[in-house]
């Protein structure tokens, strides 16, 4: 960490010098100077991660503070070199295995959703998604058959014998979660500092979507609040990030997923269909993403998108879906990945 | 609304039209055409509030759909053209009333608060605000004294005799606000839904703080949530937006004033010292807000901010702070406004 | 083009709407009008795209205007529904033809160049690039060797026998670009629409660079320039857009290519080096490119990246772009493209 | 500047470490070194604002480079303690003295620009602008009348005697501009390089308009290119940026006006006209402009905003105006400067 001072010609006696230095060294590390033509440069060496940079920032001597290393910890690769492998049912993802993970945005019925079940699993995709609890902009629309969504997620996975991934709301509806193989955290929920600390207390492989105007540091503080509780089961999940323009719902920073990897241990998946909220965008994204080093995709599929109930628009039909996993099924092979299904 | 239909040689047999069609009369509204020169229009004619966009958006003959009339009703100025004052513990806010909430970003001990909420006061403050909840991006920062805060703040209100205002991060801490005054909902949770529902039971005043990178229409939205539950005592709050910038820590929407009065009747405060992150710029953004027609302030003040627990960086003193409230006074009697204390 | 007026209630017989009626007349389109709720729409049918939507806007009965027909007419995938194919030199650049312009940001010396040249040549690339004149944030930094730097490519083509394309900063420098390929308007100028009135007027092929900020409606709008004045040869470059987030210099938008794809007919390029700043983020980059249909790449590769004059951090060296090169090669086929070089 | 190596062991005879010294050697600064627990810092420690940080980026044992010392020198409040006063034509611009430019988007005849002209300045403007090259986003929108409005502009300027500001779009053009008072660097020219260092040559005072997507820092160190050419008659422009919503055409960064207050010595002015884009954001925005200490204003003003040949819907009426004008006199007044008229 280095913290830059306002002045070059502060004394040792400064009262503020003195408060500082005070501060600094409940944190168990070393202060080194540098006098500058203008202002003074203090850097930290040690372990400066618990070290609060806002509280650094409002001493009255201090111009800025900038980190060297990053406030991550547990979720970063430095002192995790190896990609970490999620397990879950028995399917591997990250480290060169690639999962993908189908269905629809909304759960609508028990034969609806054990349809699609055994349609995506049958294309190659190794999870069912499925919303039950789902977060609309409007009161007024349709808000997910919640519990109700959640059981016939759980049939679905018995009839079609396929893991399953649904998001989690609010803290409240955590018992519903006990047999769902991974929780998802949504877009709307990445800061919800309250809900991943519970997580943190789980053992459940949760999939954390990057909230949509959140940086990729803030997206692995987030992670690392999860960590920092003791599960380490976490995917990534880049979703687009807010823009300017609006010919896509949103803009789809596959940059994220080289510098995620480079930054982190943990894997990341891709979504194609909320990050656009097109369908035609879904497969050239798809293969985008995989291209880019990505571990996975997580792909809207409907059985009627006409009639679904939420986010129809972006939903590919199980026909479009299976066409497009058999490409995607090349694509990984030629990227040297196994595919998990 | 109008729905833009990809051709414009349809026939009223095509089975997309007629399912469209069906689809749309399930809302009680009237269907006028335009044959256009490539396209088709419909434009719907009745409440279309209560459609959803993104289902029409769907269907294959679908180009487009665009709303005319805003997708919120209870918020909407349309339907109460007069401005709405939320009343609590005798203070007035909106409608020409003006009122200050202020204190310090976190509680932090019971004298602490109680001096401060004295001083503000004193200074002309009509609330104290004080955290014990602490949304914090980094799991090893200081995440504030949580129900043990709320009980300080209820002794400081006692104290100082001022209702207080503070943050919910979590439905399950609801139980602990009973005696708070006014609850707000922070900038990472204004699309928590469960949370806006639930609160939309109650009869609680609440501070609705903007997403960091929320639309206004997204906003207006959350308000929306909270109205339908019943609970129409929705104080808003701007509090800046996320840029590419980073001379500030937010870009304070001044503009979102005027926009949200056009809009909607309900209230509208400004807190400069989140939206800069600076305190040198909470004096003039302050005074921006009072130009733009404000109907109040939130500002945060701390006896020793150097060594605050959270967010000093942006904290005035208490003498910075009453110094500034005296502009404050005259400049809200120069705009023809009530200033409640 | 649609618009929506204030109220639904306004008679033939008022001025404002006799007024704006006149108006649209001058356009020799037809006007149909929904009566609604609350307001009133007109639907306008025939050729929209030569009306001004701001100047419709400003009529006092108007509350909204929105187009359903793009602005942009010659550009516009609807009236050309093949993809065009841009020839230069021999080499093809769209519809299936793949193309690569690789070199350092900044010509430095004759020597330099002519070296990358032959390198990278050899490597597979179509095109050499070289800035000669560079637009810099700072007057202190290195500005470009300017019209030498414009000879020395020619010399390195000669040499090289490679077809060349560098960037116009001013109009007043167009007479030294008389031998250069392509003439590249860099993502500063995308916008500086007198110098793409005057470049319309020649039937040099220009590729035109997305401004950091600019929506693809206005990247289209800027093509519409150029073709206005009779010049079709144009090739599109996407190379990032500015966001809130600072690990990368800018977010690559690769969804813009499947989104430009289906507006337009003109080729579009990725530029992986600006708009990531980053070297080790031009490989990831370069594959999801051309996984998602890109028409080629435009990457920087510098002899000595540590010694170059601009933009070394982002440069590969001739030694990585050729191993990066041969994996394109490979990707190209796997899409069924045909590689140009 | 802070240099930030990748390592904490390197040893003085590694070659990179040889080469990056010798290259800071040419700048005539010292470098201060601590090693840390895993990186080590370089402080440069001298004048370091030639020193190109993307040169120094590019080494390749550098992780990272950070300025301490704001990279522009003229501009810098630093180095010009107090603030600029810009003498236009015997008004005054800056320290204390407020000034209004108020007139059309475009000049559109003889008979309005001078109409308009004896009206804004009777009504307390102090400058007439009106636009006679006009950059618009279609190349089907109205240009403007070109040198021809430049000579209307300047019969207007003698028979109302009121000087004026308009806008140059190329370099080309500077002939035309011999008698004008004030030349605008528009938004999209902000970067446009070349424009503003042939602008540096000349003694007449620029207004330079904030580019609608740069920052602050990118703002400053375009003053800087004119400042470094010898013209220091700069004048900055805030006229709103690019975000994610759509309820204004820009938001305008009220803020901006203090930091830039902060950073340098210039005056800088508003133009709530074009950031917001719609009339009755204008008043608010020109009352928040003036509390936050801007030096100026600037308006759009036209006789009749329902036929004006381009943003009409952003203008006042001169009554509308007249009326605003008494009370930003008033408000100028109350914030104790001297209004110039």
């Amino acid at each position: 960490m280095i913290i830059i001072l306002k002045n070059n010609d502060y004394s040792e006696e400064n009262p503020s010098v003195q408060k500082l230095t005070e501060y600094i060294k409940n944190y168990d590390v070393n202060i080194s100077k540098i006098i500058g033509s203008q202002t003074t440069i203090w850097g930290l060496v040690g372990d400066t991660s618990k070290i609060d940079i806002d509280m650094i920032r409002q001493f009255d001597i201090v111009e800025n503070v900038q980190r060297v290393a990053e406030p991550f910890k547990n979720a970063n690769r430095k002192f995790h070199p190896d990609d970490s492998i999620i397990d879950v049912a028995g399917k591997k993802i990250g480290a060169g295995y690639f999962s993908v993970m189908a269905g629809p945005c909304s759960v609508e019925s028990q034969e609806q959703i054990t349809d699609i079940a055994k349609k995506v699993k049958n294309s190659g995709s190794a999870f069912l998604r499925g919303g039950a609890y789902k977060p609309r902009t409007s009161p007024y629309s349709f808000q997910g058959l919640r519990d109700m969504g959640i059981n016939m997620l759980l049939e679905a996975k018995k009839a079609a014998d396929v893991p399953i991934v649904t998001e989690i709301m609010d803290l409240s509806h955590l018992d519903y979660f006990g047999e769902v193989d991974i929780i998802q955290v949504g877009t709307r929920n990445m800061q919800n500092f309250e809900l991943l600390k519970e997580l943190g207390h789980t053992k459940k492989p949760i999939l954390l979507k990057r909230g949509f105007a959140n940086t990729i540091e803030e997206f692995l503080m987030s992670a690392e609040y999860i960590m920092a509780g003791g599960n380490s089961n976490i995917v990534l999940c880049e979703r687009g990030i807010r823009s300017f323009d609006n010919k896509t719902r949103n803009v789809l920073d596959i940059s994220a997923i080289p510098v995620i990897k480079r930054l982190s241990h943990l894997p990341i998946i891709i979504d194609p269909s909320h990050a656009t909220g097109y369908s035609y965008l879904v497969e050239p994204m798809a293969y985008a993403a995989v291209a880019a080093g990505a571990d996975g995709l997580m792909i809207e599929v409907h059985n009627d998108p006409q009639n679904a109930l939420s986010d129809g628009a972006q939903s590919l039909t199980p026909e479009q879906f299976d066409k497009v996993m058999q490409s995607i099924i090349k694509r990984v092979e030629f990227e040297g990945k196994i595919m998990q299904r």
